[in-house]
Order: C-alpha cells, then sequence, then structure tokens
C-alpha cells in the first residue's frame, strides 16, 4: 500500500490511524532516498527527522500552530507531507523548491532559515505575538545539538526561561551536527543521555503521567511536583531547568509511540517554556548515510543502492582542498599557525590540518562570534590564527572584526570560501555581500584570487602581512586548475596584474570571475577591441596610482566581481575615479542589489545579466556611446 | 595618609601589606567620584569594582598575567592604578585618556573594550595560546551579570568549559547592568546567591581550602571531591559545573580578605576553568550613586557632594527622548506596535512605553542578535515591531537582520540611536558605519532625519510602511529644537526634500549633518554661491529622477553624511551620478575609512575635515577648477 501518495496535507496525515504512521516513515525514506539520489541534497539530516516530522504534524494543528525549524535542512519530510511531494524533484533546482523552508513557499514554512540557532528567537516572537493578539495556537521549534551552541541560539534559551510564554523547543539530539560536536553543552547532554539511574526513574514517572485517564489533576500535579524534585536531585535536564525550561526527555526520536504521547501532551496542556530532548540518528535507516553521517549530510547526486558519489565533469581541484593543503604546508613551516573552524573543518578543508597539528586547530562549533574574538585572543599572544568560516556564515562576526580585531589591527587571516553564488543553497547560504561590509571595515585587507595558485600565493601573503587583519575570499567547487606546484610568490598588497594591456576598454576582474572576464576579453577582441585585462586580485586597498593610470587611459572601465554591486569592488574603484578631473565611464558588473534565488551558478549569472555576452555587448555599446561624445571635440 | 600616591603600579600595590588596601580603596573611590563629576564618565559601574580591582592585581602577577575586562566602563580603578592616575582627568577627553581599556593606551590593556560580552572569548584565545607557546601565566576575564546574558559570552562559556585550559572567569554580578537584569540566567544568579543552606556549608568546606597550610594535598583532594559532589545535590553552581567550570562563590565582592584569599587560592593552584561569582554593589561608598546605579551607570559632570547633575547649555530635547514619546503617542494609536530594546530602556527613551504599554514593551538583555530575529517573528504575526538598538551595538546583528529580515522583506521598524560620532566613549560607541552596512542590504529602507520633527514623521513612515524593514538613523544628544507640534507628516520613500534651490553646486546633506550644511551654505552665499540646499532624508532607495535633475542642473555635487564614506551615502550618490553621459562631479564628505578617537563631538570633526569653513573652501575650490575645465568649450 502506497500510504505516501495518500498525504497531500497534514490534515490528510491527521486522519490515519497512528498504526499506520510507520509504514509511512518507511516509505518516506525510500522517496527520500530516490530523489536526493537525483539532485543532491541534506539527505543525513532529513533521514534523522522523519518520525520527529510526522509526530508533529499529527499531534499539532499546522499550519495555525506553528513549526519552526532551525538552520532547515532537516526538514525534507516536513515539505513531503506539506503538499510539495509533487514538486519535489525540483528542490534546490533552478526555478524549484527551496532546500531550506521559505515563508514564500508554503503556509507551514513558519521562518525562512538556512543559518543557524535563530528558531528559539523566531520561535519566542510568534508566541509572544499570539499571547499579545489573545490568539491560541502552539509554538514549536526544532533545534539540533549543534545549533544550540551558536550564541543566538542561547539568548533565545535565556529570554524564554524567563518569560511564561507557552512554547516548546525540540532538542533534537543527534550528538552530532554537520560535524564532531563540542562544547561544554554536547559534553552535557551526551550525560545527560547515558545516565542510565534517571532514563528508569522518568519512564515510570513519564508513565504515570502519560496515561492521563486514569489520573486527576491533583495527583499529576503531585507527581510533576515529584518528579521535578527529583530531577533536581538526580539532575538530567537541570541545566535546562535553571534556565526557566521545564524539561522533558530524554525521548527516542524515531519512537513514534513515544513521541505522539509528548507532543499530545503538550498539545493539549502545557502553558510554559517546554524543553523536549529527542535523541535520533543522522541518516537513519539508510545504512550508507547511517555510517557516514558528516559525507551524507550535504551530497551530491549518488547511486541510490550503493551510496557512491556520481562525480561531475570538473576537473580542477576546489579551492576548499587546496586552501587545506595550502595550511598544512604553511603550518610545517611556520609553528605558530593555527587553524579555526566554527563546526565546518570538513567543508573548509581543514581536516588534514587537524588531524596533522591537533594542538594548533580548534573547532569552537557554530560559533562565528566566538571564533573571531577567540582568534583575536590568540593573535595577541603572538599566534597566527586562521579563521575559516563561509562568507555567508561571517556575517555573524560583523562587529567582532570591527571590534575586537581591526580596531587594535590584530593580525588575524580569515579565509572565506562559499563567497559569491553558491548554487543550489539559494540567498542564506550565497556569500554575495562580503567584500561590501568587509570594505567598510577601517584597515582592513580584502583578496579574491583567480585562481588556485592565487588562493596559494595570498595564502602566503598574508601570513607575511602583519598590518592587521586580512581576508581571502574565494568561491564553492572547483578552480580553472591552475598548477599549484611553483614556489609561493607574496604580493605586494594593494597590487594589481595587468594580464593584457590593451586600449579604449579596462576590464578589471576580481577574483573567480576571471574566466568569465576572459570570455568577455575574446569577444571584444573578436569586434575588433583590444581591451587591457586586469586581475586585480585586492577589493582593498587599492594602489591608486595603478588605477590612475588605468583611468588616464581608458575611456571606459569595466570592473567585475561575484558579489553585490552596492558598496562592492566596483564602488571603490568607481569611487577612486570620481576624484579625478576626467572621469572614465566606470560600468560595474556584479550581482545586483536583492536577494538572488537558487540554482545551477551559470544559469542565475545568465539570470541576471552576467552572461560573458550580455556584458561584453554593453562594454561595446559603452564604447561606442563614449566614441560619439568624443567626437564632437575632436572634430 | 595618602596610599594612593604611592601607587604607581602593580607592583607597588603587591609590595603593601593587605591591611593597608581598605584604606586605599576609599581613596580611590573619593578620586573616582572628584574626578568624574568634572569629566563625566562611568561612575557607578567602577565604584562597584574597587576591590575587585584591587585584588585582582594585589594577587596575580600583571601584566604578565592577564586581566580582560568585558565592555570595561568599570575599569577606572584599574586605570589608575596602572600608571595612569596623573592623566586621569583626561578620561574621555580629546587626546586624553580613552574610558574603555585599550592595547594600545598600556601593556595593563589585555584586550581593547567597549562593546558588551567579549571577555570571555578573548581571554580564552590569551589563555590557548599561552599553552600553545608552553608559557606559564594566568588568565582573568571579568565580566558583569548583564554582558553573560550576551550570545558571545554563552559561546565563550561553551567553549571554555569543554577545553581543559586553566582559566578564571570572575562573574561580576551586580544584579543590575545597565538596566534592570533580565533573562533565565539572571534569575538564577539571584537564587544561587539567596541560597543560605548552600552559602553555610560552602563557607566551612572553603575554610578548610582556603586553608592551605594545614592540610595535606590528598585531603584537600578529597575535600574537594567532597565539595563537588555536595555541590551537585545542594546546587548553586551546577549550572557551571554543567557547564565544565569549576564554580566558586557567592563571595562578597567588597569583602577583600575574601577576594585574596579565593584569587591567590586560584593563582597558585588552579589548572581548569573556574568560574568566581562574585557579588558586588554599584555605586558603592557614594550615597546617590548606590541609590540610582542606573542614572549613574554613565552620567555627564556633576556636583561630587549631592550628585546633582550639572546641565549643559544645549535647548533642544534629546533625539531619544524626542523618540521615546513619539513611541507613546504611536502606540496609543496602534495597538499593534511594540518595543523591543536590548538593556537600554533608558538609553534608548523606551521607558515611558514601557510604563504606560508593559505588555508591548521587550528588554531582552545585551542579546543584539535575538532582539532582531524575536522582532522578526513578532512581525510575522502581524504585530508592528519597532527594535531600538545604538547604531555600533546593532553591528551585532548584520546577519539577523539580512537573513531573519531582508529575505522575507518582514516588517520590522529599526531605531538606531547613537549614529555617527558620539564623542567621549570614542570608536567602540561611535555609529559610523550604520548606512554602509545596511545600505548593502537588499530592499532596506534607510533614513536619517535632520532635525526632532523629522524623526517624528519618519517614525509616522515607517509604521505606515510596510514593504520591509525600514531604517531611522539619529545621532546622541540634542537636535536643533524644531518643533515637534505639528501632525505627523508621511514622507514618501526615498523622496528628499530640496530646501533652496540655487545654481553651480548642489549641497545634499544626509541627517544631522544639516545643521553644519546650512553653514556651509552661508559661507558659500558670502563668496557670492548660492548653492542648491537638500535635505536627502534617504540613503536608500534614492529617488533616482530627483537626483537625476540635480545632476544635470550642477557641475559640482557635495554629499555629507555622519557616517563613513566608505560604502556610505555618497558613494551612492555617486553610482546614480556615474550611470549618465555627462557626469558632475561628486565631493563626498563624511567620516574617515579609520577609527575616529574619542573627545569633544565638534573637536573631532575639526580633525577629520569636516569643520563648514574647510568643507566650504573644498567646494569653493572644486566650482574654481570646474569653471576652469568648461572654460575651453565654453570659449
Amino acid at each position: 500500500m502506497n500510504i505516501l501518495e495518500m498525504v497531500n496535507s497534514p490534515a490528510q496525515l491527521r486522519a490515519l490511524s497512528a498504526d499506520k504512521l510507520p509504514l509511512l516513515a518507511e516509505q518516506i525514506r525510500q522517496f527520500l532516498i530516490e530523489k536526493v539520489s537525483q539532485t543532491g541534497g541534506h539527505l543525513a539530516p532529513s533521514l534523522g527527522t522523519v518520525e520527529l516530522t510526522l509526530a508533529l504534524h499529527y499531534c499539532y494543528n499546522t499550519p495555525e500552530d506553528k513549526i519552526v525549524w532551525d538552520v532547515g535542512h532537516q526538514a525534507y519530510t516536513h515539505k513531503i507531507i506539506t503538499g510539495r511531494r509533487d514538486r519535489f524533484d525540483t528542490i534546490r533546482q533552478h526555478g524549484g523548491l527551496s532546500g531550506f523552508p521559505r515563508v514564500s513557499e508554503s503556509e507551514y514554512d513558519s521562518f525562512s532559515v538556512g543559518h543557524a540557532s535563530t528558531s528559539i528567537s523566531a520561535a519566542l516572537g510568534l508566541a509572544m505575538g499570539r499571547d499579545i493578539l489573545k490568539q491560541k495556537s502552539s509554538v514549536v521549534a526544532v533545534i539540533g545539538d549543534g545549533s544550540m551552541s551558536g550564541g543566538l541560539a542561547l539568548e533565545g534559551i535565556n529570554n524564554l526561561g524567563s518569560s511564561s510564554t507557552a512554547m516548546t523547543v525540540v532538542l533534537n539530539d543527534n550528538e552530532m551536527s554537520i560535524s564532531k560536536n563540542v562544547g561544554a553543552l554536547s559534553k552535557y547532554l551526551t550525560n545527560v543521555i547515558t545516565d542510565k539511574r534517571y532514563n528508569k526513574l522518568k519512564n515510570s514517572v513519564w508513565d504515570l503521567l502519560g496515561d492521563r485517564s486514569s489520573v486527576s489533576k491533583g495527583i499529576k500535579d503531585v507527581i510533576r511536583t515529584v518528579d521535578r524534585n527529583i530531577k533536581n536531585i538526580l539532575i538530567p535536564g537541570k541545566f535546562f531547568e535553571d534556565m526557566g525550561l521545564r524539561y522533558i526527555g530524554p525521548i527516542d526520536g524515531h519512537d513514534l509511540t513515544e513521541l505522539i504521547k509528548v507532543f499530545k501532551f503538550l498539545k493539549e496542556g502545557s502553558k510554559e517554556p517546554v524543553l523536549v530532548h529527542v535523541v535520533t540518528k543522522k541518516g537513519k535507516g539508510c545504512p550508507f548515510a547511517e555510517a557516514n553521517a558528516t559525507k551524507y549530510h550535504g551530497i551530491s547526486k549518488f547511486n541510490p543502492q550503493t551510496g557512491d558519489v556520481i562525480k561531475g565533469g570538473q576537473s580542477g581541484p576546489t579551492y576548499s582542498s587546496v586552501f587545506g593543503s595550502t595550511m598544512v604546508e604553511l603550518g610545517r613551516e611556520n609553528k605558530n599557525l593555527v587553524a579555526i573552524t566554527a563546526a565546518m573543518p570538513d567543508g573548509t578543508g581543514l581536516t588534514e590540518f587537524r588531524d596533522t597539528f591537533p594542538s594548533r586547530f580548534f573547532d569552537v562549533g557554530i560559533a562565528e562570534g566566538h571564533a573571531v574574538t577567540f582568534a583575536a585572543g590568540l593573535a595577541l599572544k603572538g599566534l597566527r590564527p586562521v579563521v575559516a568560516i563561509y562568507s555567508s556564515f561571517l556575517q555573524r562576526s560583523y562587529d567582532q572584526l570591527m571590534q575586537d580585531v581591526a580596531l587594535d589591527k590584530t593580525n588575524v587571516i580569515f579565509c572565506l570560501d562559499r563567497a559569491g553564488l553558491v548554487g543550489d543553497d539559494g540567498p542564506t547560504h550565497h556569500g554575495n555581500f562580503d567584500i561590501s561590509y568587509l570594505c567598510t571595515i577601517p584597515g582592513a585587507v580584502v583578496m579574491a584570487p583567480s585562481s588556485e595558485k592565487e588562493l596559494r600565493d595570498m595564502m602566503f601573503t598574508a601570513l607575511e602581512y602583519t598590518g592587521g587583519p586580512i581576508f581571502i575570499r574565494y568561491p564553492r567547487g572547483n578552480g580553472p586548475g591552475t598548477p599549484c606546484d611553483k614556489p609561493f610568490y607574496k604580493i605586494d598588497i594593494g597590487n594589481a596584474n595587468t594580464v593584457k594591456k590593451g586600449s579604449q576598454a579596462a576590464l578589471i576582474s576580481l577574483g573567480d570571475m576571471y574566466g568569465d572576464v576572459c570570455e568577455v576579453h575574446k569577444l571584444l577582441s573578436d569586434q575588433g577591441i583590444v581591451a587591457t585585462l586586469v586581475d586585480a586580485r585586492f577589493a582593498k586597498p587599492l594602489n591608486e596610482a595603478f588605477y590612475e593610470e588605468i583611468f588616464a587611459n581608458h575611456s571606459v572601465i569595466a570592473t567585475f566581481e561575484n558579489n553585490t554591486i552596492a558598496g562592492g569592488f566596483g564602488s571603490s574603484v568607481l569611487a577612486l575615479s570620481a576624484q579625478l578631473e576626467h572621469r572614465p565611464k566606470v560600468l560595474r558588473f556584479g550581482l545586483p542589489d536583492r536577494f538572488v534565488s537558487h540554482g545551477d551558478v551559470i544559469k542565475l549569472r545568465a539570470e541576471i545579466g552576467l552572461a560573458p555576452e550580455t556584458m561584453a555587448g554593453k562594454i561595446c555599446g559603452e564604447l561606442k556611446s563614449s566614441i560619439q561624445n568624443l567626437a564632437p571635440s575632436r572634430g
């Protein structure tokens, strides 16, 4: 029987008898594995939350009741049973479903997510709003143990616990976020789970409470009080009780019966902040994903039987892997080099460094703010910290970059992976703003390599530099395949690289736009225009003398960046040109001043006017009109 | 006997016998009250930490041992006894001592601070750096209970607790940060302090441990184990013990003997992360400051005998007070209006709103990230949240603004007080970057009023607006005194206000630069130049048609903003002008691309080239050269 096809909404789910749900869970798992094998996506997290998702929608009256998913990479089952099953094979594709909950996509998506640790704060807003408007509904935040280490989640807990608002936090504890979990809270949770004394007792108390029909309210209150007092001694959830949350758990997150018992109880009776501690297994029900949850956290296309990844046609190494191997190389030379990641040792390419220099490697968990301030402390002791954080996640640390690093010109090196458009993960993961927000920081040096080799040289340059914070930003995925076997080359700070000298137009490329800009150069050549081609390398500072010469010798300047035009590299070039008497026309190519959707990067670039043909056409047009404008004074 | 004059360094302090310290503390208090009464400054926090500071420097071997102050407004005693007593009357004055610890000011200042919640992360960096370098020294972070609610501090605790690094966190618990403390952690701390059972027991255990001479190591270990197990039942510090920190406390923070006993013990023997819970009283020893610690937290000049504030010569109301009264006015009309502050109900002017509409007011504590995401949740329920956060502190929420508000065009209103140069508090408190970082946010509306009346109209406009996040930024201090008795006026989004039509030059003023720009206008008039004068009102979006007309009719455009030039308002105007065939010269006046020091705002502005005479001179010069350039084609 295919139950899955009968469930096109949570209402239809709720019409099923509970004994059908295990079969439904099984069918959802098969569906997930089959579909994600074709599109790629967040497999392991979603496999871990099948029962949890079913139980929540089964017990709560969604969409009036609100479920807020943290990060949202575990919400595939939620999408499938909220009327999006038919479109599920479009997930993360251009024009298709988002890989994350989106308010604009479904009324069942209560909050748009992608970054970690937001769910408790957002849900508390929904709950307080409900109270002010005197509405009756339930609000549930679902947060993983990894996200719980983020300061925002802890701020949320601190505020929730001091409120008297009815709201439930489901702590989805899989003892492993994206990579091995870190932090004291994580250790604490493990202790809670393994405390057998308490678990035994809890079960008896819970059985009494759960069997609601046979117990009067008065007796239940007594049991609750006893339960709480026992906890105060035997402990597990004491941490959360200290924070003002009623603690329930740990609960087997794959046991539908127990989950439904708890959520029905809370839905009907709870009027206070509650934390339900649910233990799940990432990749559950899929042997290869269970065995290697890190690999199958976010995965590209794979063989659904074997789990073997289907390789794409790209040739060069990824920027992440070049970063990783270069870190090891530099780490051997410089004993003061230390590396910091915020829960992304695999994603950033730091695993080899971690294994080679364990005492000089720090995974601080999802805690980007701490990563930056901690690095400043290390640097003040004379160490050379390299902080590796994805571009869009470093947005969390803007104030720490400004106050804790730049104010004292502290020597911290930042390597921002996933800069610019990232593709399938969409606007929460695009690193579209880093050049703009980093260039507001006084004294910052901001670089972007055009190739793997340049990334290596920039890392070397950064380590030689001792003038304050220095940033290197590079894209997701593969480089052009430039050989990396040459010795390191130290780049003069601010100096661009003129690749070809030409006239009329100067094409100034920053970072990974270089390949497309070469294409533009060729297209212009085909039109008889031999443009100057510059690899800018630096977004800040700019070598003024170099640029002034460029401005003096070209009537049209075109800048290219994989970053928002607003406040970006092109704007800095423009500002420099504006000081001159004779100002060339500056065309700025970059990302538009809006959030760019998800999907294939080439399609996205075409959509926003960054196809090489489009850009070459605009430059041609501008050259023609600038010649026309010059005509009268020449005549 | 004046002991204070004998203490010009911590080494001299350490040479004193301990029984001299209470007298020294008394003399420091007199010194503090006298000096701060003349300069203004953070009186109450520093009065609360006199004994704590003396005990720390007495026991630890500073500057080899590191003391990291959180925020730093409590560090005046630290400055006085580390060789800066003679210059203390220059504190917060232009060219004088900073009001906060600064690495560049003294080797005793281990970390530059100003924003809250950084100390644990920074100190952990210093401690881990020490370990890697195999050095021997102690690291102590001193953090207030208010700062502890910040996500960064909680991330720091989470990482510290899972490390095995020797480091001490002194939790300076005064049950009141800047305003009444909030959050579950705060409630928890209060419970800890008042748990008499435990305190009695603790004292006995501590006495045994403290009397080191008479007890062997083996016995001490037994006592420690017993102590910890008793705690596990009786509780107070269990929260911190769960987080992996050894908990010691609560301790009377004004009892020098007890403080010295604890710190000596830790200095000599501790090899693990420890939290020392110290209870102090803000304003201690100064009756009027004790009675009203909020008022005397940060205070202007006052009479040292009575505490009466010495009023300055300014006439108009402060922007904060106009914001506050307008919130109450709008709140009466619109029942969905809610207000959120991050621990600054007084500073932002929200106390009247809080008292009038308590159920629609939220003080989330020092937790700016949470404030923003929480507001997004409220807005999604249909409420109209106004988030009031100082400009420089909103930097903490850059990612939340982007991801949790702007991505869905959620209707949250942000009111940023203390935008631009704030004066005495210096670079950690200047709000110099908001226009730049806010303008990177797709779809954001960014406004700045030129007067109190315009602030009111902008608040009204924001409440009428339902297109997504909208920001109003205004400066610290008094407005020009524009009457506020007119009915609200709704401003068209993006529309500037042409105050005077002229020719040749257009002066485009954003926000509080308006007074100075009028002065520039007058100076130009005196030279026979009748410039156009525009109150821009919006930094984003810009009304393109309006600006194109301005560009077409003036050869020189001058923009003025109390914000960094990098990526600011002037850069947006410049970018708009760059699209045209005939591009006017754009002069951008604003704050330089470096951190601006502390001191009197008028002096600071003069120093950075923003005196009206300087600006008028530059515009004159530019007009002359533009006329010369035009001459050949005219001739």
